[in-house]
């Protein structure tokens, strides 16, 4: 049982490649509280490490100083429950560079999970993903800012998981509570 | 089965009576994502109504503009699913006035559900919850912004919700998070 508690489960928030409103392939901002919402809901659910995926150097350096304010600077002081959140977050330029990292970590290859909002064929419920996290196998959950990941990257998936449903036809959720939705989903213990 | 799916719930998000980090009451300022982001999920999850509490001017005038721009602005045009979720918010000056004009909205007192990170005594959980939203009854669920509800509103309890809890020790969540993870599992179908 206490594997599932403990998964061996990394989180990637993607800006590159990722799609605009129009369906084009774009490279989003970094939004702040990204950083700090999904970083807090990783450290939670026990989450190995969190990687915040741009290829923009400007975006990138942006990412470093926030994280260095919160574990580094007088934020680490003001704050300590912050910084042991932010300390989770990796800033890479691409998922590729993120898959070799966690497979070298792990001398094993990750299989990757991929989230949107839109109904696709072959997607993975909660429950049965639950049970793959009990493995030891190496996974990343992948999600996408600005209207979701680009087709591509859903080629790559092992996995694709589910959209979260509520109770209407509403599915317009932000990614910051999308992705504490599914990590309560995939992990919570108790259910 | 169809009523699990329909709650008579509403949501408030209250910015006054709430604690600081040292615990004196204070009225807590505005967050522009709280108001999108959880009123996202409360479309999503179909909630009655999404109440913005706090009794500062200048801060109602605040969350007025911002709901306007979404709902009645340029806003609206833009992104005409951020407006359905805006058009939830509802702001009041206080506690009080929400329960008022909930029980006239039903003719019928509602019960009120408070939310915390910290374990009490005598508080229920969410299976127990979810049945309790399977009636007609109106609940009010009420989340806290800064360091949480003040003392006083624990005392206007009909039920104090468990806290989440996650699969570690650390108990931080933001507001926005965790609304969104006691959404899902007060409301979501096929659990």
């Amino acid at each position: 049982m206490a594997t599932s508690y403990n998964p061996n489960l990394y989180i990637a928030l993607i800006h590159y490649p990722v799609v605009d409103r129009h369906g084009n392939t774009i490279a989003s901002s970094l939004t702040n509280l990204d950083l700090h919402d999904i970083a807090r809901v990783a450290k939670t659910y026990g989450i190995r490490g969190y990687f915040v995926v741009t290829p923009l150097p400007d975006q990138q350096e942006l990412a470093r100083r926030i994280v260095a304010h919160w574990t580094a600077g007088y934020g680490a002081r003001f704050n300590p429950n912050r910084c042991e959140a932010l300390e989770l977050i990796r800033i890479e330029a691409t998922l590729e560079r993120v898959i070799k990292i966690v497979e070298l970590e792990n001398d094993q290859k990750p299989d990757i999970i991929v989230t949107g909002a839109s109904n696709r064929s072959k997607s993975t419920g909660y429950d049965e993903l639950r049970n793959c996290l009990k493995t030891d196998v190496p996974h990343i959950l992948l999600f996408g800012t600005a209207w979701g990941l680009s087709g591509d990257v859903f080629e790559k998936a092992d996995y694709i998981l589910k959209p979260v449903i509520g109770s209407t036809e509403y599915n317009h959720l932000s990614v910051r509570s999308a992705a504490a939705i599914i990590l309560d989903r995939l992990l919570a213990p108790n259910r």
